[in-house]
């Protein structure tokens, strides 16, 4: 491709309303350009990658037998109802009503279209196991879109689709997804990790998120140094430390004047902040009717000072499925302390205290004593105040807790969610009656897995992955062309317009994809283009580099440029030496 | 490709609701599968011929020049209303709310998102010519969807966009993109005609419809036999014939008692068709408060015998652009006669008379003699009634008319549209206020090309032109894969199983796309299948022909099969001998 002969349009200015690195780049580099809110025009240079990430998923969904189909992207109502999804699914499904009255939904996915289709496709488990997918834009009307394509409205998907007869089958064909998107993601160049995950909306058991590593992650993921292990931190298991060490202190009431955290009563007792216990006041489900003295009622949940209370772990606890923060007057009637000098020592009323297990472990910690100004420090379980009446995980893992698997020590990473694979079991074919006859005529409802990829997310999230101050810096499956060809003034010099040419022709014909920047621009603006719009390599034609015998090459991340004769280039190239 | 690896479900059932071959073979075939009304899933092997059309197309355009980009499905209304066809464009459009009760509709076409986006990245000449293009789904609510995916509400469409500076510069790229989509339609070894056509609802000035030759094809194509002169029937000029004759006969009224018709006056009077002229009692425009003898008022539009009158040309004439057929009370009133008797001879009111040139051309004719039962022979213009008030080219051009370009004689065929070219000129840039700056720095307002490709609708038609009893018969660019492999029996005989395999294996080395069928079926069922999927080389591999070293060989649309040996087989499939 000649740049001339192609629509490059790229920008200095920052737009005013993009707020991440991938959306800003992706403007200025001119890849997309909005049409309204969620909604994106994919110029010819983001098309470009837009269909390389597809080309990759499309290979190797072809690869893992997975069989391609396209379904309609606008879909009835009336299949949705099937599985209650059309009140359940919320202000995300884009409902739309035809010149005949009949409501159709733009589709935001497509379990119910597919399951449909099976119920009339599928009769006999000689035809499973078998795994459907497409390459389809989806349209989600999120309430607030932003980010660029990286929260889009219209998007570009893939969705894969597997029915099967047993629960081992489903097992299989869980693995070979998993294995799929992890050669999808490596040949792509990205850094990821498959993070086990929740359900969330689709349901279903099993399922695990693939997420792209990129410091401005929407998601905390913790990883094992030593396994596979990764998970979304919210669902780390953080396990339970070794046994509880005797008491060796004396209760002791300190003065805390101003220090109302855990950190500040640290630094003033000169302790290690791991000794010193966060004390949250939650009030717990009691519903109506039910006598004033049920637990949990009102609960102070315990996590050490260094770490930090997870809601999901809490909610999941007996009667904490609805709980809320405890209000001031709650606190001052059950523990007749104020706010940061909360306690589980000595409380005025009966209260439900649930520790988490690293603090069920501690001794001599420090805790505050219900009265403003004050704290507790050398506090013993059992001899201070009462043993935990629920000792659970409650906390957030930390970098450097033990990995749940035994395998090693946990990392803490930033990820975008590009991919997600779950095991939906028979829920949908269940709600819409699809059966098969199994190998003694009988019919059987199948098992369902489904695959999902988020094609026009992966280009924003490598982004944020790959990018400097001067662009973006694809990786090479990636990038738009392997190789930029550059001319210096190719009008006024047609010997090196020539030779340019004859280059771009070689490396065109060696297989690489090459793009000549024949648009006749300064230097200086034709580099921060071919920088920003992240060209891998970059190869300058210039009158004293033919002089010389040599032409400038300089890889997109490294720190400077060499002069390289012909052979070297090409070596550099990987495509050998040339004629 | 193994079949039992791959989802093909062919069924034996004619569908009640399909009408036309290619919806019914669609269906049969397993290609399609209907999920709401003109909303259709392809299936596996549906995908497999849509993407190759899909494939011709965009390699077609990226040769020709044009740049693919992607524009969203989803479009604001606020662009619709900056040229009016947010009210315009009727039924067809798709309306959706959104969440925040914002307009948008799913984008039948992309004029005004195309524009727009012109509007903010075309700013100079020196970024002009471009010619965007897109493959995308579009959505058209039509009023009664049919005959599959030929009229279907969602379906796959090509749409380009051109930007010029001047009118010739349009022309120009108006010829490379009717070159392109030639070489489209022929690659993908189909029969057409490019056919002059007018511009319809979007627009503009000079277009061509691209017609797929089918004998169930909705529009009539008049093409000629010496040049690529093709029109719809409906707009092909029907030339002047030569001078007229001298008249030879006498005016003389002869009985025709039931003959209501030209075809049974001529019968019974036992002349040629061409003969006998036809009248037509039409009323012209006459609004309200004019004078009531204002023409055309009541008109007779008179053809020969042998022609039909063309409703589109008498409408382009002077006063008849909402011209209506007389009442009987109107025909009474002004001729006297009763309908099947009419003609233009001694009206009883004045009346204007519009004659086709083949008409005006003709001397003793035969007309209604406006007396029941009675017919005028031997009428001559200037003698028996005044000459026509208007001569013009009223009817439908025939089977041998002169073509209008004066290369040869016309033929008649029946085609599909499946492709539109248009020159749109300034209308979208003027209305939507899309400029940039000429060589002289000043604003200039781009002209327009657009070009559409209906790449879901070529599948349809294809199979219109291409099918037999037993199926459908792909021209080989179209064919899911181009030879299938058939074992016999290949769960009973492994050294047939093997030698399939490695007949499947060679062929797939050599570049074929083949598909194995080792599904294990009867060979009566698996040949059906294979026909009926238009696979158009077939190659039996069995226990007999393993002994006698032959393949048993069919052409899909050849009368017979033949054994070859492997050399014969691989050069009848073009691959030369094998090892």
């Amino acid at each position: 491709m000649r740049l001339s002969q192609f629509h490059l349009h790229t920008s200095k200015e920052i737009p005013a309303d993009a707020e991440i690195v991938s959306h800003k780049l992706m403007l200025k580099a001119g890849m997309i350009r909005k049409l309204a809110s969620g909604l994106y025009t994919w110029t010819p240079l983001g098309l470009r990658v837009l269909r390389k990430v597809e080309r990759a998923v499309r290979e190797e969904m072809d690869a893992a037998g997975a069989i391609e189909m396209l379904m309609p992207s606008v879909q009835p109502k009336e299949l949705w109802e099937e599985t209650g999804r059309w009140e359940k699914f919320g202000g995300q499904l884009l409902k739309i009503r035809d010149r005949k009255e009949a409501w159709y939904c733009y589709g935001p996915t497509h379990e119910e279209v597919v399951t449909d289709f099976a119920r009339n496709e599928l009769s006999s488990y000689k035809q499973l196991p078998v795994c459907f997918y497409q390459v389809q834009t989806k349209f989600r009307d999120e309430i607030r879109p932003r980010f660029g394509v990286m929260r889009a409205r219209e998007f570009l998907m893939k969705d894969a689709y597997s029915f099967h007869l047993g629960d081992a089958d489903l097992d299989r064909q869980y693995r070979v997804m998993y294995d799929a998107y992890s050669r999808i993601f490596s040949r792509l160049g990205l850094g990821f990790r498959a993070v086990f995950a929740d359900t969330g909306a689709i349901g279903g058991s099993a399922s695990h998120e693939f997420h792209v590593l990129a410091d401005s992650g929407e998601d905390a993921i913790a990883f094992c140094d030593g396994s596979d292990y990764a998970a979304n931190v919210e669902l780390a298991e953080a396990l339970a430390p070794g046994a509880r060490p005797v008491a060796s202190e004396t209760l002791r009431k300190v003065e805390t004047p101003t220090q109302k955290t855990c950190e500040a009563v640290a630094e003033l007792l000169g302790i290690g902040l791991q000794r010193t216990v966060k004390s949250v006041a939650l009030f717990g489900n009691v519903r109506d009717g039910d006598a004033p003295d049920q637990k949990p009622g009102f609960v102070l949940a315990l996590v050490r000072g260094d770490h930090s209370v997870n809601e999901i772990k809490l909610a999941k606890l007996d009667g904490m499925a609805d709980y809320r923060l405890a209000t001031e007057a709650e606190i001052l009637e059950h523990l007749g302390g104020a706010p940061g000098f909360l306690g589980p020592v000595a409380p005025k009323q009966p209260i439900t205290v649930i520790a988490d297990r690293s603090v069920a472990a501690m001794a001599d910690f420090v805790v505050g004593a219900n009265e403003t100004g004050y704290h507790l420090a050398g506090v013993n379980w059992g001899r201070d105040l009462p043993e935990p009446a629920v000792v659970a995980d409650i906390r957030n893992v930390v970098e450097g807790d033990p990995s749940p698997d035994g395998k090693g020590t946990l990392a803490i990473a930033r990820g975008i969610e590009v991919g997600h694979i779950f095991q939906l079991g028979r829920k949908y074919a269940e709600a819409m009656g699809c059966t098969v006859l199994d190998d003694s005529g009988k019919a059987a409802t199948p098992t369902m897995g489904c695959y999902g990829i988020g094609v026009s997310r992966i280009v924003a999230a490598a982004i944020e992955q790959n990018h400097d101050d001067n662009g973006i810096a694809w990786p090479e499956a990636m990038a738009p062309w392997q190789v930029a060809v550059c001319v210096i003034n190719p009008k006024k010099d047609a010997a090196v317009a020539e030779a340019a040419e004859a280059l771009y022709r070689e490396l065109a014909a060696a297989g690489l994809e090459v793009v000549l920047d024949d648009r006749g621009l300064r230097p200086g603006a034709m580099f921060a283009d071919i920088e920003l719009i992240g060209i891998p390599h970059r190869v300058v034609v210039s009158e004293r580099g033919l002089a010389a015998g040599t032409f400038e090459y300089r890889q997109r991340r490294a720190e400077a440029a060499e002069n390289l004769d012909r052979a070297a280039l090409g070596q550099r190239l990987g495509i050998g030496g040339g004629n």
